[in-house]
Protein backbone atom coordinates (compact mmCIF):
# COMPACT_ATOMS: atom_id res chain seq x y z
CA UNK A 1 0.00 0.00 0.00
CA UNK A 2 0.77 3.54 -0.66
CA UNK A 3 -0.30 5.19 2.54
CA UNK A 4 -0.62 9.13 2.38
CA UNK A 5 -1.63 12.41 5.02
CA UNK A 6 -3.27 14.61 2.94
CA UNK A 7 -4.81 18.41 3.08
CA UNK A 8 -3.68 21.64 5.06
CA UNK A 9 -1.14 21.44 7.70
CA UNK A 10 -2.15 20.40 10.84
CA UNK A 11 -5.03 18.98 9.35
CA UNK A 12 -4.11 16.08 7.48
CA UNK A 13 -6.40 13.35 6.40
CA UNK A 14 -5.37 9.65 6.04
CA UNK A 15 -6.00 8.36 2.34
CA UNK A 16 -4.18 6.16 0.35
CA UNK A 17 -3.21 5.58 -3.37
CA UNK A 18 -4.96 3.14 -5.73
CA UNK A 19 -2.96 1.30 -8.20
CA UNK A 20 -4.49 3.61 -11.03
CA UNK A 21 -2.23 6.59 -8.98
CA UNK A 22 -5.77 7.89 -7.28
CA UNK A 23 -5.74 9.50 -3.94
CA UNK A 24 -8.68 7.57 -1.92
CA UNK A 25 -9.88 8.97 1.16
CA UNK A 26 -9.63 6.54 4.32
CA UNK A 27 -10.93 8.90 6.74
CA UNK A 28 -13.92 6.90 7.06
CA UNK A 29 -12.00 3.94 8.13
CA UNK A 30 -8.78 5.00 10.30
CA UNK A 31 -8.74 9.12 12.36
CA UNK A 32 -5.55 9.26 11.18
CA UNK A 33 -2.00 7.31 10.08
CA UNK A 34 -0.08 7.20 13.57
CA UNK A 35 1.91 4.96 15.24
CA UNK A 36 -1.10 2.38 15.97
CA UNK A 37 -1.77 2.32 12.63
CA UNK A 38 1.95 0.87 11.40
CA UNK A 39 1.97 -2.73 13.08
CA UNK A 40 1.70 -5.45 10.66
CA UNK A 41 -1.79 -6.22 11.95
CA UNK A 42 -3.24 -2.87 11.69
CA UNK A 43 -1.82 -2.45 8.39
CA UNK A 44 -3.18 -6.21 7.16
CA UNK A 45 -6.33 -4.42 7.97
CA UNK A 46 -6.11 -1.70 6.00
CA UNK A 47 -5.16 -4.09 2.82
CA UNK A 48 -8.15 -5.52 3.47
CA UNK A 49 -9.91 -2.82 1.87
CA UNK A 50 -10.77 -2.76 -1.73
CA UNK A 51 -9.27 0.82 -2.54
CA UNK A 52 -12.46 0.83 -5.14
CA UNK A 53 -14.68 1.13 -2.37
CA UNK A 54 -13.14 3.94 -0.96
CA UNK A 55 -14.48 7.82 -1.91
CA UNK A 56 -11.41 9.28 -4.58
CA UNK A 57 -10.70 12.60 -3.60
CA UNK A 58 -11.06 15.32 -6.22
CA UNK A 59 -8.18 17.69 -7.18
CA UNK A 60 -4.56 17.89 -5.94
CA UNK A 61 -4.21 18.28 -2.25
CA UNK A 62 -1.29 18.69 -0.23
CA UNK A 63 0.62 15.66 1.04
CA UNK A 64 1.47 15.96 4.70
CA UNK A 65 4.52 14.11 6.52
CA UNK A 66 2.34 10.56 5.75
CA UNK A 67 2.92 9.30 9.48
CA UNK A 68 1.53 11.13 12.28
CA UNK A 69 3.42 11.87 16.10
CA UNK A 70 6.64 10.81 14.54
CA UNK A 71 8.37 10.52 17.81
CA UNK A 72 11.98 10.23 16.70
CA UNK A 73 13.56 11.76 13.65
CA UNK A 74 16.77 10.17 12.99
CA UNK A 75 19.59 10.33 10.79
CA UNK A 76 22.72 8.55 9.54
CA UNK A 77 25.48 9.98 8.84
CA UNK A 78 27.88 9.07 5.44
CA UNK A 79 26.30 5.84 5.08
CA UNK A 80 27.73 5.53 1.16
CA UNK A 81 31.10 4.71 -0.01
CA UNK A 82 30.73 7.35 -2.80
CA UNK A 83 29.38 10.04 -0.68
CA UNK A 84 32.33 9.19 2.26
CA UNK A 85 34.55 9.23 -1.22
CA UNK A 86 33.18 13.00 -2.01
CA UNK A 87 33.59 14.34 1.39
CA UNK A 88 36.96 13.05 1.48
CA UNK A 89 36.39 11.44 4.54
CA UNK A 90 37.38 7.89 6.09
CA UNK A 91 34.24 5.06 5.96
CA UNK A 92 32.98 4.54 9.34
CA UNK A 93 33.24 1.48 11.39
CA UNK A 94 30.17 1.80 12.86
CA UNK A 95 26.88 3.87 11.84
CA UNK A 96 27.18 7.59 12.39
CA UNK A 97 24.06 8.88 14.12
CA UNK A 98 22.53 12.30 14.25
CA UNK A 99 18.58 13.61 15.59
CA UNK A 100 16.52 16.08 13.64
CA UNK A 101 14.48 17.82 15.09
CA UNK A 102 10.84 16.17 14.84
CA UNK A 103 9.77 20.17 13.98
CA UNK A 104 11.80 20.13 11.02
CA UNK A 105 9.14 17.63 9.44
CA UNK A 106 7.36 18.82 6.94
CA UNK A 107 5.52 17.91 3.29
CA UNK A 108 6.73 16.14 0.11
CA UNK A 109 5.76 19.45 -1.65
CA UNK A 110 6.05 22.13 0.96
CA UNK A 111 8.57 24.93 0.45
CA UNK A 112 12.22 24.73 1.56
CA UNK A 113 12.66 27.69 4.01
CA UNK A 114 16.13 28.75 4.03
CA UNK A 115 17.24 29.38 7.83
CA UNK A 116 17.50 33.04 8.52
CA UNK A 117 21.14 34.25 7.23
CA UNK A 118 21.56 30.83 5.92
CA UNK A 119 24.12 30.68 3.25
CA UNK A 120 25.20 26.49 3.43
CA UNK A 121 21.85 24.97 2.76
CA UNK A 122 22.56 21.93 1.29
CA UNK A 123 20.52 18.63 -0.20
CA UNK A 124 20.16 15.18 0.44
CA UNK A 125 18.01 12.75 -0.40
CA UNK A 126 17.77 9.55 1.09
CA UNK A 127 15.66 6.66 2.12
CA UNK A 128 13.61 6.56 5.10
CA UNK A 129 12.47 3.92 7.00
CA UNK A 130 9.69 4.45 9.10
CA UNK A 131 9.58 1.79 12.28
CA UNK A 132 6.41 -0.03 12.35
CA UNK A 133 6.47 -2.18 15.94
CA UNK A 134 8.65 -1.52 18.94
CA UNK A 135 12.21 -2.42 18.41
CA UNK A 136 14.76 -3.19 21.42
CA UNK A 137 18.09 -4.80 20.98
CA UNK A 138 16.52 -6.74 17.68
CA UNK A 139 19.33 -9.07 15.53
CA UNK A 140 19.90 -8.20 12.35
CA UNK A 141 18.02 -11.08 11.14
CA UNK A 142 14.85 -9.88 12.72
CA UNK A 143 14.96 -5.72 11.66
CA UNK A 144 13.07 -6.44 8.47
CA UNK A 145 9.60 -7.22 10.54
CA UNK A 146 9.83 -3.89 12.65
CA UNK A 147 9.62 -2.12 9.89
CA UNK A 148 6.26 -0.60 8.35
CA UNK A 149 7.48 0.81 4.86
CA UNK A 150 9.85 2.85 3.11
CA UNK A 151 9.57 6.50 1.97
CA UNK A 152 11.15 9.82 0.07
CA UNK A 153 13.02 12.22 2.90
CA UNK A 154 15.40 15.22 1.97
CA UNK A 155 17.34 15.64 5.28
CA UNK A 156 18.16 18.97 4.55
CA UNK A 157 21.03 20.26 6.27
CA UNK A 158 22.47 23.84 6.61
CA UNK A 159 26.43 22.62 6.57
CA UNK A 160 27.20 25.98 8.40
CA UNK A 161 25.86 25.00 11.42
CA UNK A 162 26.43 21.57 11.08
CA UNK A 163 30.49 22.00 11.00
CA UNK A 164 31.10 25.01 12.06
CA UNK A 165 29.00 26.71 14.70
CA UNK A 166 30.39 24.53 17.66
CA UNK A 167 30.42 20.81 17.79
CA UNK A 168 27.50 18.35 17.05
CA UNK A 169 25.75 18.66 13.82
CA UNK A 170 22.31 18.78 15.09
CA UNK A 171 22.25 22.39 14.85
CA UNK A 172 22.36 22.02 10.98
CA UNK A 173 20.10 19.51 10.35
CA UNK A 174 17.01 20.39 12.28
CA UNK A 175 16.15 23.68 11.27
CA UNK A 176 11.77 24.46 10.49
CA UNK A 177 11.27 22.55 7.28
CA UNK A 178 14.38 20.61 6.64
CA UNK A 179 12.84 17.24 6.87
CA UNK A 180 10.44 16.81 3.97
CA UNK A 181 9.30 13.58 4.34
CA UNK A 182 6.89 11.67 1.78
CA UNK A 183 5.09 11.66 -0.44
CA UNK A 184 4.01 8.08 0.21
CA UNK A 185 4.78 5.96 3.06
CA UNK A 186 5.09 2.59 0.81
CA UNK A 187 4.56 -0.66 2.69
CA UNK A 188 7.32 -2.95 3.20
CA UNK A 189 5.47 -5.78 1.55
CA UNK A 190 6.09 -3.49 -1.67
CA UNK A 191 9.65 -2.73 -1.74
CA UNK A 192 11.33 -6.39 -2.99
CA UNK A 193 14.73 -5.00 -2.20
CA UNK A 194 15.51 -1.84 -0.34
CA UNK A 195 19.18 -1.93 -1.07
CA UNK A 196 18.69 -2.03 -4.72
CA UNK A 197 16.81 1.63 -4.76
CA UNK A 198 18.09 4.13 -7.27
CA UNK A 199 17.85 7.77 -5.83
CA UNK A 200 18.10 11.23 -7.59
CA UNK A 201 17.70 14.82 -6.81
CA UNK A 202 17.69 17.94 -9.13
CA UNK A 203 17.72 21.10 -8.57
CA UNK A 204 16.48 23.71 -11.37
CA UNK A 205 16.56 20.74 -13.59
CA UNK A 206 20.07 19.94 -13.33
CA UNK A 207 20.96 16.39 -12.29
CA UNK A 208 23.34 16.60 -8.77
CA UNK A 209 22.47 12.83 -7.01
CA UNK A 210 22.07 9.65 -8.79
CA UNK A 211 22.79 6.56 -6.83
CA UNK A 212 21.46 3.24 -5.15
CA UNK A 213 20.78 1.98 -1.81
CA UNK A 214 23.33 -1.06 -2.98
CA UNK A 215 26.41 1.56 -2.30
CA UNK A 216 25.30 2.05 1.27
CA UNK A 217 28.25 0.98 3.98
CA UNK A 218 25.22 -0.18 6.29
CA UNK A 219 22.21 -1.69 5.32
CA UNK A 220 18.61 -0.75 6.44
CA UNK A 221 18.41 -3.78 8.85
CA UNK A 222 21.88 -3.65 10.27
CA UNK A 223 20.66 0.20 11.14
CA UNK A 224 17.55 -0.68 12.44
CA UNK A 225 19.32 -3.27 14.78
CA UNK A 226 22.35 -0.87 15.82
CA UNK A 227 20.12 1.88 16.67
CA UNK A 228 17.98 -0.55 18.50
CA UNK A 229 21.17 -1.13 20.73
CA UNK A 230 20.97 2.72 21.70
CA UNK A 231 17.56 3.50 22.14
CA UNK A 232 14.31 1.94 21.47
CA UNK A 233 12.36 2.45 18.41
CA UNK A 234 8.97 3.24 18.51
CA UNK A 235 6.71 3.26 15.91
CA UNK A 236 5.89 5.95 13.72
CA UNK A 237 9.85 6.78 14.04
CA UNK A 238 11.65 7.95 11.34
CA UNK A 239 15.10 6.87 10.14
CA UNK A 240 16.99 8.56 6.93
CA UNK A 241 19.38 6.69 5.92
CA UNK A 242 21.91 8.54 4.51
CA UNK A 243 22.97 10.07 1.01
CA UNK A 244 24.68 9.09 -1.97
CA UNK A 245 27.05 11.25 -4.19
CA UNK A 246 26.49 14.73 -4.86
CA UNK A 247 25.69 16.71 -2.45
CA UNK A 248 26.45 20.90 -2.90
CA UNK A 249 29.25 21.06 -0.55
CA UNK A 250 31.45 18.34 -2.28
CA UNK A 251 30.75 20.11 -5.47
CA UNK A 252 33.51 22.00 -7.23
CA UNK A 253 32.59 24.92 -7.00
CA UNK A 254 30.57 24.43 -3.50
CA UNK A 255 26.66 24.97 -4.24
CA UNK A 256 24.64 25.79 -1.75
CA UNK A 257 20.87 26.35 -1.87
CA UNK A 258 19.04 30.03 -2.56
CA UNK A 259 15.98 31.46 -2.89
CA UNK A 260 14.72 30.58 -6.24
CA UNK A 261 16.05 27.07 -6.34
CA UNK A 262 13.50 24.18 -7.30
CA UNK A 263 14.39 20.60 -5.66
CA UNK A 264 13.27 17.73 -7.16
CA UNK A 265 14.15 14.34 -6.19
CA UNK A 266 12.55 10.56 -5.55
CA UNK A 267 13.45 6.77 -5.11
CA UNK A 268 12.15 4.28 -7.63
CA UNK A 269 8.95 3.16 -6.17
CA UNK A 270 8.78 5.62 -3.69
CA UNK A 271 7.35 8.41 -5.00
CA UNK A 272 8.87 12.12 -5.60
CA UNK A 273 9.32 15.25 -4.05
CA UNK A 274 9.27 18.78 -5.44
CA UNK A 275 10.28 21.79 -2.87
CA UNK A 276 10.56 25.79 -4.08
CA UNK A 277 13.25 26.89 -1.87
CA UNK A 278 11.90 30.32 -0.05
CA UNK A 279 13.63 32.79 1.60
CA UNK A 280 13.53 32.93 5.83
CA UNK A 281 9.99 34.49 6.45
CA UNK A 282 9.26 35.96 10.04
CA UNK A 283 6.12 35.19 11.17
CA UNK B 1 2.92 25.85 41.40
CA UNK B 2 4.45 22.56 41.45
CA UNK B 3 2.72 20.30 38.62
CA UNK B 4 3.58 16.57 38.55
CA UNK B 5 2.26 13.40 37.11
CA UNK B 6 1.79 10.69 38.92
CA UNK B 7 0.56 7.14 38.65
CA UNK B 8 2.17 3.71 36.61
CA UNK B 9 4.09 4.50 33.32
CA UNK B 10 1.48 5.37 30.45
CA UNK B 11 -1.09 5.85 32.97
CA UNK B 12 -0.39 8.95 34.66
CA UNK B 13 -2.67 11.40 36.14
CA UNK B 14 -2.05 14.57 36.66
CA UNK B 15 -1.54 16.68 40.07
CA UNK B 16 -0.14 19.07 41.98
CA UNK B 17 1.98 19.78 45.35
CA UNK B 18 0.24 21.90 48.08
CA UNK B 19 1.62 23.87 49.91
CA UNK B 20 1.81 21.58 52.72
CA UNK B 21 3.48 19.12 50.67
CA UNK B 22 0.77 17.10 50.01
CA UNK B 23 0.16 15.58 46.30
CA UNK B 24 -3.44 16.74 45.23
CA UNK B 25 -5.29 14.77 42.38
CA UNK B 26 -6.06 17.35 39.37
CA UNK B 27 -7.49 14.69 37.27
CA UNK B 28 -11.09 16.12 37.53
CA UNK B 29 -9.75 19.41 36.04
CA UNK B 30 -7.61 18.47 33.61
CA UNK B 31 -6.85 15.69 31.60
CA UNK B 32 -3.09 15.49 31.66
CA UNK B 33 -0.43 17.93 31.91
CA UNK B 34 0.50 18.12 28.05
CA UNK B 35 1.55 21.19 25.82
CA UNK B 36 -1.88 22.63 25.47
CA UNK B 37 -1.55 23.14 29.84
CA UNK B 38 1.41 25.37 29.43
CA UNK B 39 0.05 28.08 28.24
CA UNK B 40 0.79 31.35 30.61
CA UNK B 41 -2.94 31.57 30.28
CA UNK B 42 -3.80 27.66 30.49
CA UNK B 43 -1.50 27.69 33.66
CA UNK B 44 -2.83 31.17 35.29
CA UNK B 45 -6.50 29.24 35.04
CA UNK B 46 -4.80 26.24 36.97
CA UNK B 47 -3.29 28.18 39.28
CA UNK B 48 -6.84 29.92 40.66
CA UNK B 49 -7.71 26.25 41.85
CA UNK B 50 -7.84 26.28 45.53
CA UNK B 51 -5.74 23.33 46.49
CA UNK B 52 -7.52 22.42 49.74
CA UNK B 53 -10.59 21.80 47.04
CA UNK B 54 -8.71 19.18 45.25
CA UNK B 55 -9.11 15.29 46.39
CA UNK B 56 -5.53 14.07 48.33
CA UNK B 57 -3.58 11.12 46.58
CA UNK B 58 -3.10 8.84 49.19
CA UNK B 59 0.04 6.87 49.60
CA UNK B 60 3.71 7.78 47.55
CA UNK B 61 2.89 6.72 43.91
CA UNK B 62 5.60 7.01 41.33
CA UNK B 63 6.29 10.44 39.81
CA UNK B 64 6.12 10.23 35.97
CA UNK B 65 7.70 12.66 33.69
CA UNK B 66 5.58 15.91 35.08
CA UNK B 67 5.18 16.81 31.13
CA UNK B 68 3.35 14.45 29.05
CA UNK B 69 3.77 14.28 24.96
CA UNK B 70 7.48 16.10 24.90
CA UNK B 71 8.32 16.95 21.42
CA UNK B 72 11.92 17.67 21.97
CA UNK B 73 14.67 16.74 24.73
CA UNK B 74 17.21 19.20 23.56
CA UNK B 75 20.82 19.02 25.45
CA UNK B 76 23.41 22.00 25.94
CA UNK B 77 26.82 20.86 26.31
CA UNK B 78 30.18 22.24 28.84
CA UNK B 79 27.44 24.92 29.52
CA UNK B 80 29.83 25.26 33.08
CA UNK B 81 32.59 27.33 33.21
CA UNK B 82 33.84 24.73 36.07
CA UNK B 83 33.07 21.76 33.96
CA UNK B 84 34.79 22.95 30.84
CA UNK B 85 37.52 23.47 33.12
CA UNK B 86 37.42 19.89 34.24
CA UNK B 87 36.90 18.73 31.17
CA UNK B 88 40.10 20.12 29.82
CA UNK B 89 38.29 21.92 27.09
CA UNK B 90 37.79 25.43 25.99
CA UNK B 91 35.29 27.61 26.94
CA UNK B 92 32.23 27.11 24.23
CA UNK B 93 31.89 30.09 21.84
CA UNK B 94 28.20 29.38 21.22
CA UNK B 95 26.11 26.60 22.92
CA UNK B 96 27.26 23.14 22.14
CA UNK B 97 23.41 21.65 21.29
CA UNK B 98 22.37 17.91 21.24
CA UNK B 99 19.33 16.07 21.67
CA UNK B 100 18.41 13.39 23.86
CA UNK B 101 15.66 10.50 22.00
CA UNK B 102 12.25 11.17 23.66
CA UNK B 103 12.32 7.82 24.42
CA UNK B 104 15.29 8.18 27.09
CA UNK B 105 12.69 10.13 29.41
CA UNK B 106 12.09 8.60 32.50
CA UNK B 107 10.17 9.37 35.94
CA UNK B 108 12.09 11.15 39.03
CA UNK B 109 12.92 7.75 40.82
CA UNK B 110 12.71 5.15 38.23
CA UNK B 111 15.75 3.22 38.30
CA UNK B 112 18.88 3.90 35.72
CA UNK B 113 19.33 0.73 33.72
CA UNK B 114 22.32 0.55 32.42
CA UNK B 115 22.83 0.13 28.70
CA UNK B 116 23.86 -3.11 27.44
CA UNK B 117 27.25 -3.50 28.02
CA UNK B 118 27.82 0.03 29.24
CA UNK B 119 31.05 0.61 30.77
CA UNK B 120 31.23 4.32 31.32
CA UNK B 121 27.68 5.40 32.16
CA UNK B 122 28.01 8.87 33.51
CA UNK B 123 25.60 11.28 36.09
CA UNK B 124 24.94 15.23 35.25
CA UNK B 125 22.41 17.31 37.29
CA UNK B 126 21.17 19.48 35.66
CA UNK B 127 18.35 22.65 35.60
CA UNK B 128 15.49 21.81 32.64
CA UNK B 129 13.66 24.52 30.80
CA UNK B 130 9.83 23.37 30.05
CA UNK B 131 8.85 25.47 27.26
CA UNK B 132 5.12 26.79 27.63
CA UNK B 133 4.65 28.70 24.10
CA UNK B 134 5.93 28.71 21.14
CA UNK B 135 9.16 30.18 20.45
CA UNK B 136 10.99 31.12 17.25
CA UNK B 137 13.45 33.25 16.48
CA UNK B 138 12.85 35.58 20.05
CA UNK B 139 15.33 37.79 21.55
CA UNK B 140 17.07 36.82 24.95
CA UNK B 141 14.64 39.84 26.59
CA UNK B 142 11.37 37.87 25.08
CA UNK B 143 12.54 34.37 26.10
CA UNK B 144 11.80 33.85 30.03
CA UNK B 145 8.03 34.80 28.63
CA UNK B 146 8.26 31.44 26.73
CA UNK B 147 8.95 29.17 29.37
CA UNK B 148 6.58 27.62 31.69
CA UNK B 149 8.81 26.56 34.29
CA UNK B 150 11.66 24.30 35.49
CA UNK B 151 12.38 20.96 36.76
CA UNK B 152 15.59 18.68 37.23
CA UNK B 153 16.84 16.42 34.59
CA UNK B 154 19.59 13.67 35.10
CA UNK B 155 21.47 13.79 31.95
CA UNK B 156 23.13 10.48 31.88
CA UNK B 157 25.40 9.92 29.39
CA UNK B 158 27.51 7.12 27.99
CA UNK B 159 30.59 8.36 27.72
CA UNK B 160 31.83 5.65 25.29
CA UNK B 161 28.87 5.71 23.20
CA UNK B 162 29.09 9.72 23.32
CA UNK B 163 33.10 10.07 22.28
CA UNK B 164 34.24 6.95 21.09
CA UNK B 165 31.75 5.25 18.98
CA UNK B 166 31.72 7.50 16.07
CA UNK B 167 30.95 11.05 15.28
CA UNK B 168 28.32 12.33 16.84
CA UNK B 169 27.06 12.64 21.32
CA UNK B 170 23.55 11.65 20.48
CA UNK B 171 24.28 7.86 21.28
CA UNK B 172 25.27 8.19 24.76
CA UNK B 173 22.62 10.80 25.54
CA UNK B 174 19.32 8.97 24.32
CA UNK B 175 19.78 5.40 25.78
CA UNK B 176 16.74 4.04 27.62
CA UNK B 177 16.21 5.47 31.10
CA UNK B 178 18.93 8.18 30.70
CA UNK B 179 16.87 10.99 31.06
CA UNK B 180 15.02 11.08 34.30
CA UNK B 181 12.82 14.56 34.44
CA UNK B 182 11.18 16.14 37.55
CA UNK B 183 9.63 15.46 40.14
CA UNK B 184 7.86 19.00 39.89
CA UNK B 185 7.51 21.13 37.04
CA UNK B 186 7.82 23.98 39.36
CA UNK B 187 6.29 27.11 37.14
CA UNK B 188 8.78 29.89 36.40
CA UNK B 189 6.42 32.39 38.42
CA UNK B 190 7.86 30.83 41.46
CA UNK B 191 11.41 30.25 40.35
CA UNK B 192 12.70 34.45 41.24
CA UNK B 193 16.36 33.51 40.30
CA UNK B 194 16.56 30.58 37.45
CA UNK B 195 20.61 32.09 37.96
CA UNK B 196 21.11 31.38 40.97
CA UNK B 197 20.04 28.08 42.05
CA UNK B 198 21.95 25.62 44.23
CA UNK B 199 22.41 21.82 42.11
CA UNK B 200 23.81 19.01 43.86
CA UNK B 201 24.01 15.58 42.85
CA UNK B 202 25.46 12.44 45.36
CA UNK B 203 26.18 8.75 44.36
CA UNK B 204 26.30 6.26 47.58
CA UNK B 205 25.60 9.18 49.84
CA UNK B 206 29.25 10.75 48.60
CA UNK B 207 29.00 14.35 47.02
CA UNK B 208 29.88 14.28 43.58
CA UNK B 209 28.52 17.67 41.95
CA UNK B 210 27.86 21.31 43.46
CA UNK B 211 27.17 24.17 41.96
CA UNK B 212 25.20 26.76 40.61
CA UNK B 213 23.42 27.88 37.80
CA UNK B 214 25.17 31.18 38.27
CA UNK B 215 28.25 29.07 37.04
CA UNK B 216 26.28 29.09 33.65
CA UNK B 217 28.32 30.26 30.55
CA UNK B 218 25.18 31.16 28.65
CA UNK B 219 21.85 31.75 30.72
CA UNK B 220 18.41 30.24 30.50
CA UNK B 221 17.45 33.26 28.19
CA UNK B 222 20.27 33.28 25.86
CA UNK B 223 19.75 29.56 25.74
CA UNK B 224 15.86 29.37 24.36
CA UNK B 225 16.45 32.53 22.15
CA UNK B 226 19.83 30.78 20.71
CA UNK B 227 17.61 27.40 19.99
CA UNK B 228 14.92 29.40 18.60
CA UNK B 229 16.94 30.40 15.58
CA UNK B 230 17.66 27.09 14.39
CA UNK B 231 14.21 25.58 15.56
CA UNK B 232 10.83 26.23 16.74
CA UNK B 233 10.66 25.57 20.19
CA UNK B 234 7.51 23.92 21.41
CA UNK B 235 5.31 23.81 23.90
CA UNK B 236 6.38 20.78 26.58
CA UNK B 237 9.83 20.90 25.13
CA UNK B 238 12.65 19.93 27.32
CA UNK B 239 15.96 21.38 27.49
CA UNK B 240 18.89 20.21 29.82
CA UNK B 241 21.00 23.26 30.36
CA UNK B 242 24.26 21.64 30.88
CA UNK B 243 25.69 20.31 33.80
CA UNK B 244 28.28 21.83 36.62
CA UNK B 245 31.51 20.13 37.65
CA UNK B 246 31.93 16.84 39.69
CA UNK B 247 30.60 14.01 36.69
CA UNK B 248 32.53 10.67 36.69
CA UNK B 249 34.60 11.49 33.54
CA UNK B 250 36.50 14.24 34.61
CA UNK B 251 37.21 12.40 38.55
CA UNK B 252 40.80 11.18 39.04
CA UNK B 253 40.82 8.11 38.64
CA UNK B 254 37.24 8.04 36.69
CA UNK B 255 34.12 6.67 38.05
CA UNK B 256 31.63 5.41 36.21
CA UNK B 257 28.00 3.85 37.61
CA UNK B 258 27.78 0.20 38.12
CA UNK B 259 24.95 -2.12 39.35
CA UNK B 260 23.64 -1.24 42.84
CA UNK B 261 24.96 2.50 42.77
CA UNK B 262 22.17 4.76 43.88
CA UNK B 263 21.94 8.41 42.99
CA UNK B 264 20.47 11.40 44.60
CA UNK B 265 20.68 14.44 42.71
CA UNK B 266 18.35 17.89 43.05
CA UNK B 267 17.97 22.14 42.73
CA UNK B 268 16.84 24.11 45.25
CA UNK B 269 12.98 24.51 45.28
CA UNK B 270 12.71 22.16 42.23
CA UNK B 271 12.48 18.86 44.36
CA UNK B 272 14.74 15.80 44.55
CA UNK B 273 15.68 12.69 42.74
CA UNK B 274 16.59 8.94 43.62
CA UNK B 275 17.85 6.69 41.60
CA UNK B 276 19.00 3.08 41.82
CA UNK B 277 20.88 1.87 39.43
CA UNK B 278 20.31 -1.23 37.66
CA UNK B 279 21.73 -3.79 35.12
CA UNK B 280 20.60 -4.14 31.58
CA UNK B 281 17.46 -6.57 31.40
CA UNK B 282 16.15 -7.38 28.08
CA UNK B 283 12.44 -7.71 28.15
Amino acid sequence: MKLVRYGRPGKEKPGLIDDEGKLRDLSGVIDDIGPEQLSDKALRKLSRIEPASLPAVRGNPRMGVPVARVGKFIGIGLNYHEHAREMDLPVPKEPIVFMKAVTSLSGADDPVMLAKGSRKTDWEVELGVVIGTRARHVSVEEAEKHIAGYCVVNDVTEREYQLERGGQWDKGKGCDTYGPVGPWLVTRDEVYRPDRLDLYLEVNGKRMQTGSTEDMIFSVPQIVSYLSRFMTLEPGDVIATGTPPGVGNARKPKRFLKKGDFMRLGIAGLGEQQQDVISFQQY
